[in-house]
């Protein structure tokens, strides 16, 4: 999301002391429908779904009040009416159905005042059993607003309000599917593997919208991205490539311009409403209420209920209604697109059962999909707690069914390490201890590993000296789990999120036309730009093939010196990595490390390229790193 | 234990550059026995324990070269020999001894050449179901050495090297058995209901022998300190009084001058032990890796195998031997004493499988004996580890069956608190983000929780201002846990660690003979004492008899403004507690809190004495304490 807790702090200081206060939302303008049939959705759907339940929405003015008929005598199993005249819910068995397409009619006294033609299409040969992201990846993050301009004609359009304005750090510079669809040859060629990209779904607020997570139509790119095609292109583009596309899911909140939001199918679809008008109070962002034994209701609510910002409604999905359509609506695109994961932003900011059914019934439809939550917490018995078979959930018989969370405690120590001295717990140490917690973990592979992404403080603002970005580097992309790249670092861009949040989410150089700097070509890159791209790009290609990187065990040493050494290594290889911290350069007597090393006595050092003896010492030069295959 | 991790850190780096450097002992001066029966321990035994084994170790010159053999046709179940022909272990089964002594004979050529009368004593009626300590009591931790010198006439004897030396910080300074006694009415009156002494057994070493924890004789009261017989007076003139001893138990290490370690049985009693020396290797103190799955082994053996320190070898607990001797000598000194309870030093850095064996056969022989250990770690989900039945070992199938550990996290958050504002993880914060993680505790309610002890900071040294002071045992007394107190803090004591242990162990004023500030009465307190100490006594009187607080539910709340408000819960009572650690006057709605005030109207402050509205806000001074009787 757009913002990190801790940047809320005193707001939320001030506003909890107006609990329960009411504020009109800038967008009250309601927009009911006046027509008898106004929207279906999903618009279609698939045949041969596991589960073989589809629940459509039909939506139009006072449609409760009229009669739904399908034709081809096909039975509607429920029609769920709500407090909102102009919503209904059909539920049907796709598995009775034998017809490709068949009609939904409203009917007032036996005339047919609207109609839509529903289609049941054909689902791709193994959809269900599609491959996903995994620890073989590398996951490039991209906010495409800022990465690349590659259709200038959609900046603006005539439905969006925002309109483009490239001065402002918070506003929308162009960026678009398009651009990302460009420059898939320069992600290739660095050794990039997936793309997770923020959210590209309409996002209609009258300002702030660049960063997509206030989404207000949920079956719509928006089209100053492109179209819905657009995406699907994106998807085909990076599977010609052998690249996946990840899907940023927003299940916490919609945007307050949402459709649904402006004509509530009942108040309980989102939290803290109240009769009469709109409701807003914001989330406490105390995530330890979700399973502290010890909390206060109220806390716990709050933080839950809470909203993540003001034009952000907090979704209620211990409503059945809403959490079946997030779950229809994932599937959807994932079917639609054929998108190969899902990243879900506020994982646990949801209604804890709620998003674990959500997860569950996705993670059933497709068994080996990912899907990576945001889970920003500082705590790894916390982090832990959401990943799916949890022991530490499980003391609350809790399952969340989640597959990957992401190590934000290794952020965390990486926020400080690289300008640290060796200390009991400082410098390298952190990053040691880090993974000494490694067992809380149900599944160690399936942990998101960055330096950075597009809600912290740039790495190369923290360290502007590419020696710590190298170091960095080859951190995440030797221990275990799946690295994630931000857009932009590779060149060396920085960006300071006390600053703003736009100034952590500059442009790409070279992305828009007349670009004087174009980083997405060598010749255009600058010889540091060079640097940074040229070191990233060999660990990443180096990487791909390494499954004893991909899913190796780890063996590490405590850290003497400020230096990490740590192997991975499975039955048929062994990687011994080597990261020296210190601003001096070490000796290390290599005795200690015969346990990784084994019986060889040399190895290639990937980084330098450069054979290395492993008989009785190694020399590391000041902070430097070595990546040795033994 | 007498140091820190940290403070070893330094001088870690230095030694694992020389590893496995063999450094002679300063008393390698062996006294090797010369009669062919010299020791016999244990010493006598009981009838009708639980486990009816009983393992006598039998020491003496060349003694396994000769016959051992029991009067009174007493069958010898098993006779172990080890290494060194010093010793013999004899299995016996006391459920079939039916003489209430018998004689163990040394035999050459058939020659009675050394002979022992063996006791069977008649156990304490309801010893193997003896209560102990539990959240009900408050702990007082003395260090003997520097509490009161009850008998100046034992401060020197002609068997223990170190002679006293008051003016020396780290010298021994005449503190005794009877000068605990002799104050046993101020610990009364002050509402301590057990005391933890730290180890009373010899400790023989030459100098900085005071702090007891390089034991010498496992079976003896350092005669410095009293004999056996004052020790079991202490006990009683305690439980004359209604309060409980705990027992500072070493099972981790023995001290150098022990006259085992001197002449030791095989040379896999100790760790580090090499052919014809004796060796040392100090721990990496990395107490992680007892459980991180990605620890070299070398790095594991190393925290489990070094030494804490230079005078005290590592005890080898997967030696069955070395175990049966400790839990045999724990038994011992429970039912001789009438111990209620053992507080375990260095609890993990012990022998992982040896120590939870010796905790099990311990607690197999008296259930409710309460035993907690020290489990020195910054991290909840790793000292919950710990724990007896913790889910978080399970993941490792590992049961230390330890009932209690002690919440240094806790701990480490009083450290900070007092002096910080409000913040996202700062200030009060802190101390609520601790008990965020109760859940990860299997028994919540036995954790020792404390703001000090003999190894740390004083707290009075970080926080001169009484009013820091009374939050603090404001928080500690009506937490979860079973609250810990450091001798002397009830009258404000202070001690920097930064200067050396010395200073968080001085003399008790009034101690000892001429002092000039006799802080055990009214009348010798200066006023600050008695503020300090009427506080104190207040609220230890208060807590005996709140059975809310030793097994209530807590219901806390996020803090506003740096206010911690909780509550404490029970079928019958309510406590609400409030902690204003803001620097500046608070009012707080009182809605906020419905949940615990329910519609109780006003309530009692414990602290003021004052009757207080709980209608609609609560105002409360700068750096003020409540507890309100609801």
């Amino acid at each position: 999301m757009g913002e990190s807790p801790v940047r809320f702090f005193n707001q939320i200081q001030d506003e909890m002391k107006k609990i329960y206060t009411i504020i009109a939302l800038s967008a009250a303008a309601l927009a009911f429908s006046q027509k008898p049939l106004e929207k279906v959705e999903p618009a279609f759907w698939w045949k041969g779904m596991k589960n073989p339940e589809l629940q459509i929405l039909v939506y139009g003015k006072d449609i409760a009040k009229n009669e739904v008929e399908l034709s081809d005598g096909i039975q509607i199993k429920n029609i769920q009416k709500v407090e909102n005249p102009n919503y209904v819910f059909l539920t049907v068995n796709t598995n009775e159905i034998n017809v490709p397409q068949f009609k939904i009619n409203i009917k007032n006294r036996k005339k047919n005042i609207g109609s839509y033609t529903y289609q049941l299409k054909q689902r791709q040969p193994d959809s269900a059993d599609r491959d996903s992201f995994t620890s073989k990846d590398v996951i490039y993050l991209i906010m495409p607003d800022r990465f690349a301009n590659g259709n200038p004609a959609n900046d603006n359009t005539k439905d969006t309000a925002e309109k483009s304005n490239r001065k402002d750090p918070g506003g929308r510079h162009g960026g678009d599917i398009e651009g990302i669809i460009k420059n898939l040859d320069y992600l290739k060629d660095m050794g990039v593997t997936a793309v997770w990209n923020t959210p590209l779904l309409e996002d209609n607020e009258p300002s702030y919208s660049y960063h997509g997570y206030a989404q207000s139509d949920y079956y719509k790119i928006d089209p100053r991205y492109g179209s819905n095609e657009d995406y699907q292109r994106l998807a085909s583009e990076l599977h010609k490539r052998d690249m996946k596309l990840i899907m940023d899911y927003v299940t916490n909140h919609w945007g307050s311009q949402s459709w649904i939001i402006k004509d509530l199918p009942s108040k309980d679809w989102i939290h803290y409403w109240k009769e009469g008008e709109k409701g807003f109070k914001r989330s406490n962002y105390r995530m330890t209420t979700q399973f502290d034994t010890n909390a206060a209701k109220t806390d716990a609510e709050n933080c839950m209920d809470g909203w993540f910002d003001t034009t952000m409604p907090d979704m209620n999905q211990s409503n059945p209604l809403v959490v079946n359509y997030m779950v229809q609506n994932a599937v959807w695109w994932t079917e639609f697109a054929g998108l190969d994961g899902l990243r879900v932003d506020t994982y646990s900011y949801n209604d804890k059962k709620g998003i674990a059914e959500w997860t569950k019934r996705i993670t059933d439809e497709y068994p080996n999909l990912n899907i990576v939550g945001e889970v920003w917490m500082h705590d790894q018995a916390q982090m832990s707690y959401w990943q799916k078979d949890s022991k530490i959930a499980a003391i609350e018989n809790y399952n969340s069914h989640l597959p990957s969370v992401m190590d934000f405690t290794l952020h965390d120590a990486i926020g400080h390490v690289f300008k640290e001295n060796s200390g009991w717990d400082s410098g390298i140490q952190r990053v040691y201890d880090n993974f000494a917690n490694d067992f809380l973990y149900p599944n160690i592979n399936n942990i998101l590993v960055f330096a950075e992404n597009h809600d912290t403080q740039r790495f190369n603002q923290s360290y502007p000296n590419i020696q710590d970005y190298k170091l960095a580097m080859t951190l995440i992309l030797t221990v275990r789990g799946i690295p994630q790249l931000y857009y932009g670092s590779e060149i060396g861009m920085a960006g300071d999120k006390g600053k703003g949040d736009g100034d952590i989410r500059r442009d790409f150089p070279g992305g828009w036309n007349g670009d004087s700097n174009n980083a997405f070509v060598k010749s255009g890159r600058t010889d540091s730009q060079n640097q940074y791209f040229d070191f990233t790009k060999k660990l990443l290609n180096w990487r791909k093939s390494k499954e004893v990187i991909h899913t190796g065990k780890t063996l590490h040493y405590v850290p003497e010196n400020n230096v990490y050494v740590y192997f991975r290594y499975n039955d048929k290889e062994r990687v011994m990595t080597v990261i020296n911290n210190n601003t001096e350069a070490q000796v290390l007597n290599l005795k200690r490390f015969s346990e990784g090393i084994k019986n060889v006595s040399k190895g290639k050092d990937i980084i330098s390229g450069k054979e290395v003896s492993l008989e009785n010492s190694l020399n590391i030069p000041a902070k430097t790193s070595m990546i040795i295959e033994l």
